[in-house]
């Protein structure tokens, strides 16, 4: 698994790299928590945090300890009104780091449902804490960088294949990567011939240099390649 | 009462108008949820929707009714995953109405916790949905248009009074009304000195016509006027 590098990892290299010591408060997954202890961040926040009463007061004037000196976003299965009561009196405090792992409005259709993803709940933290969080993911290039560090990769002889052009193809252009784009996920051909005719300056940032329908069309191409 | 209207009342008011006779799906409180009844409109969703299990594709597939003609936001303490799921679910039919009460990212300061608002929730359903919410509360019109069809109200001789410009005084200047902005809330005199300065188009529509220190102020000024 040593090729795989998650966002949850980046996260706990970025509070590293920071030096970050204080305590961090997550609204995210075990996988994200386990990933902040194996780096030796303090945190709390995992977990079911339910509303106890429907006493409004009782609610707002919540005490917690407010010794928190960062706010990690992921995706949390459990958000609740505490855990956004929470982050947003800890983002009060303008030195309190805020972070969040990707900002996708969804995950991929896997059924009939619509299903939320992380960028949401980042969407509701953004929103009461009045603050732009730090995204570690695509199409932020932190994720880029710490990458190129630990592997030595030079972007000019690299590229990056995605589905999603806001998050995969904006990444590969944002640090200097070819872009090819795949048309079996979020993003389709009638996408591309949309962002090519807008007169939006920040759909053409959307445009990958290649397209292909699947990604094993690209198999015949490498063939061709080394013949 | 008969002078407080509140924005759950507008609700219910423009599903009417629409001659909504579906089911609604309601993020929201009892207050809201009673104003729906007292309307004869059918919704569902109020009170706690909590997570039953970790496991992501239960969550994820979770079966449920899917009739639903309207997807109502207001503030809600249950807010859960579950919601968001649904709401986005639902929001994935076109016909489905998306209307929200209102967006204040937070509420007045009563304590030392920064406690979210509605606008917290709209974010998160508009995210997941990807859609935007009706909204029926200040700065929009709803309100007002309702309100002067029952009463007979000429804005142009009525003053809109509040301490929220992005709100209360957007909302006056957008029904012609003149505005008075009090410093006692959420807007200080430090921020109209900043929307005068600033270049951006939108800040100029946040500036009163009118501003005092607080509305106490008033009195003596109409003590003059009618002397």
């Amino acid at each position: 698994m040593e090729e795989i590098v998650g966002t949850a990892r980046i996260v706990a290299t970025y509070l590293k790299d920071k030096n970050f010591t204080g305590k961090a408060y997550l609204i995210g997954s075990k996988g994200l928590g386990n990933e902040l202890s194996a780096a030796g961040i303090d945190f709390f926040g995992l977990g079911p945090d339910p509303v106890q009463t429907d006493n409004l007061p009782e609610v707002f004037d919540a005490k917690f300890e407010k010794d928190v000196s960062a706010v990690v976003v992921g995706f949390d299965l459990h958000i609740s009104y505490p855990k956004l009561l929470k982050a947003a009196t800890f983002l009060s405090n303008p030195k309190c780091l805020f972070v969040a792992t990707n900002t996708d409005e969804v995950f991929p259709a896997a059924c009939d449902n619509t299903v939320p993803g992380t960028g949401t709940l980042v969407a509701a933290v953004e929103t009461c804490s009045q603050r732009k969080a730090q995204i570690i993911g695509k199409p932020s290039t932190l994720m880029f960088s710490a990458l190129a560090k630990e592997h030595n990769i030079d972007p000019k002889r690299a590229i990056m294949i995605g589905d999603r052009a806001k998050s995969d193809i904006l990444f590969g252009k944002n640090v200097g990567m070819t872009t090819l784009l795949v048309y079996t996920g979020v993003n389709s051909k009638e996408d591309v011939e949309m962002w090519q005719t807008s007169l939006d300056p920040s759909d053409k940032l959307l445009i990958p240099d290649y397209t292909l329908d699947s990604l094993g069309d690209l198999l015949p191409l490498l063939e061709n390649l080394t013949k």
